[in-house]
Parts: structure tokens; sequence; C-alpha cells
């Protein structure tokens, strides 16, 4: 690594997941930013919609249309853009620019059997071909892959608090795979910022809820992703819930273990010890999505089930940070042969 | 049922649930509160603890220890007194004055086996004779028994979110008692009064975490109305969490069951089709916890997982009223003969 | 007053006003609901939209348009209609149904003057005679007016909180009118349940920000009270702010005054002594919106300012209730002859 | 500046303000963290009481009586105790150490006369000496004398929101002095990590009050500054609320001014133009809490009130950057040579 700056962009950058990328890149030693682009709000500074960014130097909200690709030369462009938009855009930026990195922070890349995609989002893809080309972006279970990548596709955010801890448990034959629950637990953020009844204040504050009960389309990743790893299909019970905060995510996996619960806790420890972003904790200790709120930080606790034989495993991200945009730059960093953790560094914030 | 007033005292007038009572007392039409009390706070008007009071004509707080019991002749108490401290206090009320019944907020009269209250609480229970005639206050189970009774053990919050959908099933012998997971989440009001560092604002704003993972103390309860229910020893997994809101709890349970999740719903829908507090959603639909914020009612949710002969069950309540003082305050209507449903009559509180 | 129902519709019954006028009238002793209605929610059942109301026995949503007046006979209809929508159609009420009393929760008929309603509305009133017949309800300072009105304008939320401490100082030629700041503080559920960005969970929760700063709707309502009962114009100062929260509402105000603090609380406490719903603190005290939580109270306190002369004033209120659907009750009680607190005795709800 | 880390100690670590200070210096590029004290925790890892340093390397926490002054060579210590503690361990430090640099973030050094301090804190000053050498840290207004200091009193959260908008027009006379209201709102982060019923969950969400009305310790500050830059005695109204939120603080100045409000508004403009953390807004835009939550940044906005001749000033910061620990860290980079900014380059975090 050198000094050099590397050009970025930031499609759909008026959204959270979009200002969640500019919060840290703005402060990433090794980044110019070189575009962000907008629908309605294209023409003006990006503080006209997130006035957080006032004191930054940046440049303003352009189209997607209006981006000349060959003439940017991006190192790497995100793609915050909503589900099912992004398709043609990325076959679009693979054309004109095909030495930039695209890591897309949709879903629309992350399913590689276009049927699974058509089955989960209710449409076909319209880049079949590309979708083989992804590479899921789940940095510690995809590493030597993503290196490499040229499309990235960043996981969901259920999928990255669940399969961190299942995955090394799956690899070591330590689950039985058929009887997973996997009961999770998000902010609100994770809604987006459209303006709908569903997401006001008053319909989510100072209540709880389950959503997507039996059907819920990031159900496609994990059983993709899980059944990979086991190699036969895996399909665990999950459940969505929406908690009355801005951010942060939890998820309570109930598994029955062919090992004891020290052994999972021991395996999840070696697999985990040298990574920067996931943290172990002591056998029996549980986390709290505060502890890691703001960071990219992965917390998983391990504890024995009081029914035998069985373990309970709790997983604590930011939905924001290692749940989109935080893995997004992660991914970012190692594509481009910097650091990983670089612009990552930060501790959570509590209160 | 005349138009006479009922002499009603709460013990513990200045936690919560005690709070939580007056609430409904006030504006009960056969009540007359003819006595509070709390501890260091005895002496001073309610109002003075908890404002809200301020606009009704309410008796003193006093000490538990200033009261003639002999002389009062309350028609019922409720006790709303810290878990263990209840016991003796119990036993002299019932000596002293026989006709009166008891409605016990706290636990120490729900776990009929002292062995069992020894576990789960870690002392011995001081009137082991007196747990033998209390009777289990989950209204709607145990209707026949409580009109009769003189010390009612009011039911815990998680319990009552959990046996009200599963207990009609497990009779039915609808579903695999051996693999049941209840993943259940709490506002904050359940951790009480008590000044702690766990219960601030800025430990529990904007955050969310499991606890007692492994080991609750209302396991003991769900343990002993599940395996009493179904003629065997029953113990689920179960998983608490607090959630960043004053009230409401939601239980989601994951089952196998022997029938469809249609059945499973027809079974729940006909059990509870004349009760007034507990409702079954359609089938598919499922519950928020602010559709009963504030109210006694019940609302239950039946969804089939995608696991094929799984079912998914999701329960809510307000933890402080079906949870805790609403349903004592039915068990009192229930054993001085009054209507079940009188003084609670409200509906949930949204926004 | 005898047992007759009366006959009641609530039209705008989708909106958070209208639950909340739902809330207490499924609970009113002498009221039937007759009818309700909604926009593009007709034809379906109120649980559809607001579940809080499954348990209860009520008509299905139908539109404004296919109500027939002569025949439904209403004793009193609520308006809880948006902004600007209500003038026709109280016109034509009033025309086919003349016996009915008319409760208007919007901002219609609040101000006398039509050149005052151009000037804060932004659009001519089209029904200018009739806004001289509507009388405001502000029920402790208008009460006799008010029991022979048949279109009365409930007024806004900031209005009640701030002139019900303000008025009876300045009929008493207490304060200097001239020197007035009002700085006031709303939950959400004041911006209703319409879908916008600026009410979404992520951009209310963990943050506060003033608005409509220097220009402010209620600023018209204000002024035409004060200026009533001074018999002079006065233009306070008013900054409203928008609190995390669903509910609740505090004016915090700073007035220069010719007596004592203590003077100025004396003559709260006279003039509010015997209503049922606004209490007076001792001097000193000061109020907290939970207090009044889902109550139809009002909390006022008194505070000498360390600045000579100077006063504090505090009065909270719940912003849905005594500032909207609870008044509005109280004005329905008021012009149908019944009891003014009948289905209005409840307690703040706390936590 | 050179490439040497300065050795850097916390006093009270495990406070919120503690806490904030490390989230802060385990990302600053020039500091070494030498040692961490607190009370009951001593002998702990930090993250034993916060578990987000888990991923960070840090010392364990010690008691500040083990610390051997002279052998530990601090170049600066942060002093994060409670208010009245601070004094007899300042004097010795500055008796043991005489080169390290102190930055009190407790009230404990910021009034310079004894006296002011005996009336707000209610105890005479125990170093009244050491008291006429501290110099008060806030930077924008005291850069020069920061510089050479060896004991900084970081000022009170209310203070630094209420000072920076109102200062520079004080000094350029803008102001009528005797006529200031300050209305300023908290989160509750400000409140502390003591156990106290007022600060639980319970006790604060979803509600909102006034505290401190007509006597509150930070006045004590606000005169001083105020008086000092006005040349006579200043006093203003000022009343602090809680919001249900962890971090930030908004102030709503209320000011009659003798010019314009556009001269008030260009006067701050031009005052803050260059400095990196404070931003003046467009004239008539006013900012919000979230804007700046998390960061250091201070967002200022100015809009004409209604009432002539008077001006309304909004000030926001997060409370416990700016008004505690970013400022102590901006004033340590200060007294240490450093770049001001290092280590506080933090957008704000929203949602």
């Amino acid at each position: 690594m050198n000094d050099r700056l590397f050009r970025i962009g930031v499609l759909g950058a008026s959204g959270y997941t979009g200002a969640e990328l500019l919060r840290f890149l703005v402060q990433h030693p090794h980044v110019e930013i070189a575009c962000l682009t907008a629908g309605r709000n294209a023409g003006q500074p990006l503080a006209s919609v997130f006035p957080q960014f006032l004191p930054y130097n940046l440049p303003d909200l352009v189209s997607n249309e209006s981006l000349d690709w060959a003439q940017l030369k991006l190192d790497a462009v995100f793609c915050a853009l909503p589900h099912g938009t992004t398709q043609p855009l990325v076959a679009s930026v693979r054309l004109k620019s095909p030495s930039t990195r695209i890591i897309d922070l949709s879903a629309d890349f992350r399913l590689h059997a276009p049927e699974a995609y058509a089955h989960w989002y209710g449409a076909a893809h319209t880049e079949p071909s590309l979708l083989q080309t992804s590479v899921y972006g789940l940095v510690e279970a995809n590493r030597a892959a993503l290196k490499d990548a040229f499309l990235i596709a960043n996981p969901g955010c259920y999928p990255t608090a669940s399969l961190l801890p299942l995955l090394p448990l799956v690899k070591a034959n330590m689950l039985d795979t058929g009887d997973l629950v996997i009961d999770a637990k998000s902010g609100v953020s994770g809604a987006g910022r459209e303006a709908k009844v569903s997401s006001l204040y008053c319909e989510v504050a100072e209540g709880f809820h389950a959503y997507g009960v039996g059907h819920h389309r990031h159900m496609g990743e994990l059983d993709q992703e899980l059944s990979r790893e086991a190699g036969c299909a895996v399909s665990p019970s999950f459940t969505p819930h929406l908690v009355p905060m801005n951010r942060g995510m939890l998820a309570t996996i109930y598994a029955a273990a062919h090992v004891s619960a020290e052994q999972v806790h021991a395996e999840l420890t070696r697999t985990y010890q040298a990574e920067p972003f996931v943290h172990v904790l002591s056998f029996g200790q549980t986390p709290q999505t505060r502890h890691v709120r703001g960071s990219n930080h992965v917390f998983i606790g391990v504890v024995a089930d009081r029914r035998p034989n069985r373990v309970i495993l709790i997983s604590t991200i930011d939905n924001l940070v290692k749940g989109a945009s935080g893995q997004a730059i992660q991914n970012m960093n190692l594509c481009l042969g910097l650091p990983e953790t670089l612009g990552l560094e930060y501790a959570g914030v509590l209160p």
C-alpha cells in the first residue's frame, strides 16, 4: 500500500446506508470522494439532505444518469440503491469502466441462482451472467475470493448476524442443521428512509413486533450460504422483529449440537481469535447491541441451553455498519489492497 | 352482585405494579380503597411518589406494620411487594383476617412444590403449608378454582404470555412438548422501580439484549404449568430479552406440531372464542405489543413455519396489565363474585 | 341527564385523534357509535387500521360521501379530518342535520376573523359566516357558551397548554402581555399519521429540535385568545419543539409580572380549585408530561424566576387528550348536557 | 509537532464521560493510554464495565490512590470524577507531577470566585489558590490562554451550548443583556451513571420535564462568563429540561437585540467562519441535536423573532462530546501543542 488516494463514488447517497458510508469515508485516509448520486435530491449539496455533513467538503449530489463512467475513473463504487434497481446499472458500470470495483449494498447480486432470486424477489434477474461473477461479501468467510472480486454482493444484515456464528460450526459439523431456529431483532434503520406509515415514530416507538413471519427475503441468503457450507439443503426457522431503536441487530439462535456447548464455544473462539472485528465472549457471557453501536464489531456469545445437547448462540452487530456500510468499506479495503480495518477502527458508542 | 363497595388494600403501592393496580382501581365502580402501604415512603400521600394520582382522593401511604388487620376488614388485598418478602405477611393476614382474599403479585406462592421454590429462588419457603393452598391465577386456565380461592398467586408476565397460547395445545396433545422454544421480549417496567445501573435510561434506550440466558426464574412456572397439563415433564428452551420500551411483552414460540398449523389455529380460536380478554387473530396474522398497550387484552397469532410440521405462535400482553396488575384485578373480580371484566374494559393505547 | 344513549359519529377515524376519540368513546356509558368514516380505508373494519379495537364491536369504516345525514340523526359528530378539508363538510352537516352538534378537531373554525384564517392558513375561508357562529372550545375558559354551541372549534394542543395558565393571569392583569415567551415541546403524535420522512422513527428518535421557529400556525389562536382577554393586541414569542415521545406536551412560559410569583400562584390556584381536570401544583413544584399521559388532566407549576419581577409557568397536557380528543369529548359532554367528566376520569399512565 | 506518543491518564474511566474520552482516545494517533482509574471497579478490565472496549488493548482499572504520580510521568490527565471530589486530587497532582497538564471535567475549577463556588455548590472550595490558576476551557473563547494552561476547567454542557452563540454577541454589544431567556434541553447521559430512580428508563422514556427551575448550578458559569464579557452583571433566565434521548443538547435563546436579526447572524458567521467545530447555519435555518450526535461539532441557527427587535438563537451540541469529553480532548490537543482537531474529526451519527 502506498499513500495514494483512491477515487470512490457512492450511488444512492441520500439513504441511510449512503449516509453511513460517508460517515466512514470522510475520515478514511486513502479515499477521495469523487461523486455522490441521488434521485430527487440530485443538484443539491449532500448537507441539504444530511446536515451532519455540513462541516465536510463533499461533491454535490448528481443523478446516476449524469455520470460519465469512462472519465470518472473510479477505483471503487458503492451502490446503495433500492433492491431491484441495481442490475442494469451494475452491468453498465462493468462495461464502461471495467477496472472499477463495485460493492453493491442491495440484494440484487447476493443469490447466485437466478431461480432463487426470482423466488425471493418476485421477478426474473436481468443480468444472470453477472450474477455468476459476483462474490458474496461476508469477509470473514470469503476473504480470499473477495480480494480479486470486481463485483461484490455485500451481505444482508440478518445473514451477517446469523452466518458469522453459524458457518464455522456447520463447517466443523457440530450442529444438527435440520433443527435451527434464528430469532432475530433489528433496529428501525434497516427499513430505510422511505416515507411509509409502518416506519413512523408513533408506529414503532414504545412497541415491538415480529414481521415477515414464515417468509422473509433474507431466508434466501441464509439458505444459500448455510447449504453451501453444509453440503446439503439447510432451511432454518427464521423470524425477524422490529426493535424501537435506530440501529442495532441481535440474533438469538437455538441449535441442537453434536458436541457440548463448551466445544461449540471453543470452535468459535479458535475461528475468530485473529479477526479484528469478530469477538467471541467468554463462555456464558452474552452481548448487547449497544456494545457495538456505531462500530464494525461483531460480538458473539455462547450459552448452554438447559435442554440437553442444545446450545444458544447470541450475536450482535450494528445493522448499518457490519450489517451494511461498514462491511462494504471492509470489502473496499480488501479489494483495493488496503489494510482491512482502515477507517473502521471505531469503538462502540455507549451511551 | 349488588351495588356494595368492596374494601380493598394495596400493599406496596409505590412500585410500578402498585401504581398500575391503582390506575384501574380508582375507576373501578365497586371498589373502596381502604389502605395503601409503602416502605420508606410511608407517611406521604401517594401523589408524592406518583403525581398522576394528584387528582384522586386516596388514603396516604402507611407502613405494612401499622395495619390493624382485624379492624380493617378488607374484602381483598393485593400484595405488590418484592419477591421473598411476602411469605410471613401473607401468613399473618390469613390468620388475622381469614375472610380477606389475598392476591399476591410476587412470585412467592406460584410454585407449589417447596423444592421447586428453593431451586429457583435460592431459599427455603417459610410457609410451605400455605403454598399448598394457593391457586395459580391464570384466569383463563383456572377459572373455577379461582372463584373460591383465598390465596391467589398472580402469574408472572412471561408465563402468562407463554402459557395462554401453549396450554390449550398441550391439552389437545397437538405439540411435541419435548421441542419447544420460547423467545420472549419484555419492556423495562418488568424490572421494577429499584434504582440499579442496569435499568438506567442510558443502559436500556437505543439497545437490545438477552438476559438470564439458560436460567431464568420464570422457567419454574413454565415447567410447572406445562408439565401439569402434559402429564409429563416439560422444559422448554426460554430466553427473555429487554426491549427499550416502558411496557409490553411479546413471546415468539417455535414448536413441532402433530397437526397442521391451521388445526393449531382452529384449536386456539375455539378455546378462546368466548373469552373477553384473549383474542386469536386470523390465521397468518401476527400481533404487536402496542395493540394491547395499557389494556388487559391478549392477542395471539398463529403462522405456519416454513419448516414442515412446525408452527410459530406469537402472543402479546402488556406486562404490567395482563402480566401483572390487570390480571390481579381480574382475579379480584372473580373471587369477589363480580363480573370478571369490571374496571378492565380499556382498549389499547396507540400511539 | 337520563340513561339514553346518544348517537355519535366520528369523521376521520383512521388518524391518531380519531383513534383516541374511540379509545374513550368505546367506554363512554352514554354513547352509541353510529358511524365511522375514513378515506382510503373506507370499506374496512376499524380494526384493520387500528387492531387495538379488535375486541370491540364497532361499525365498519365508510366514506364521508356515503353518509345520509338526515337519516343518521346523530346527536353529535366529531370531525377529525385534516386542516382545510372540513369547511364545506361542516356547512353541509349544519344544513342537512341542524340538530347535530359538531365538534371540529381541525383548525378550520378556530380563528373568528376570516383574514386571520387566510393569514395563518394561506387560503380564503370558504364559510366565513359559519366561522362567526363557531365557539372556541377551551372548556375552562368558555364553558357557558359551549353548552349551547352547535359548532365547536376544538382548540389546538399548543394553545390549550399555553392559554390555561395564561388567560386567568391576563384577565387579572397580573402580567406584562408585551413580554411573553412560550417555549413549547410536543410528542410526535401531534404530526399525525401521514407518511412523511420528517416523522419517521429514525428522523425523530434519539434527537430533539425546534420547528416553525418564528412562524407557526398556532400563533393565530394564541394571539386571538390572549388579545381578547387582554383587550389589546398580544403576540408572544412562541417556539415549538419535537420531543422523541409518542404523546405529551409541555409549555415553559417566561413572563414579567406586576405581582409576585406567589400571587400568580394564588390566582391560578383560586381559578382552578374546582376544576376536575386542571390542577395547580404547590408553589415551586413543576409537572412532567408522564404525569398526565393518556389522561385529560392538566398540571400547572409556578416558580419564581431568579430575575426579579418575573415568573416561570410550566404546564403539561397529553397532546392527544386534553390537547385534542379528550377535550373534544369534554365538549361533547357539555353540549349534550352530560356530566362534563363522563368517560374521561382516567388517571395518567406511568410508566 | 513530532510523532511522539503522549502519555495520558483518565481518572474516573467507569462513568459516561470517561467512556466517551476513551472512545476518542483509543483512536487518537498521538496518545498512549497510560492509566485508567475507577472506584469500586478498580482491579477489573475496563471492558468488564464497558464491553464496547473489549476489542481494544487498554490498561486495567486501578484506584486513584494506587497511582505513583512521579513515576507515571503523564503528559496530561483527564479528571472525570464526580463534582466535589476533585479538589484535593488536583492539588496533589499539581504538586507531585507539575509538568502534567490537568483537564478537569468536573465543575470544581470552573468558578473563579470561591464565594461563587460556595454559593452554587454549597461547600467551601478547599483549594482557592489553585482556583485562581485554572483556565476556563471554552476553546473558541479562550484559545490563547489554554495553550499554556496546566489546569483546565472543562466547561459544563449547558454553558458550552449557551455561551458559544451568546459571547460574540455580548462582546459586540448587540444584545440587551438584561433580557435573556435560555430554555435548554439535554439528553439523559448528562445525569451520569449513578443508580437513581429519576434516571431509570421508565422515569425518563416517553416523557419530558423541566428540572432545576429557577435554580441550577450551571447558572454560576453562565453568569461568570457572560458578566466577564459584558463588563457588568448578567443573569439570564435559564431552565434546563430532560429529553428522552441518550445524548444531545439544544438551547433555545430568546434575546432583545440592538441590531437586526440579520446583523446578529452576520456577526456569528464572521466570528466562527474559520472555526473547525462551530458552524453557523444559513439565516433562518435551525439545527437538530441529531446533526451533531457523537461529534464535536456545534451548529447554531439564527431566526428573527416575530416580536420586533428580538432574535431567537438555537444552538446544539452533543452533551457528552463538545459538552464534555470532546471539548476536553480539544483542550488536551491545544495544551500539548497538537493540531486542535486531532482525533475529533468525526461526523455526526444519523440515524
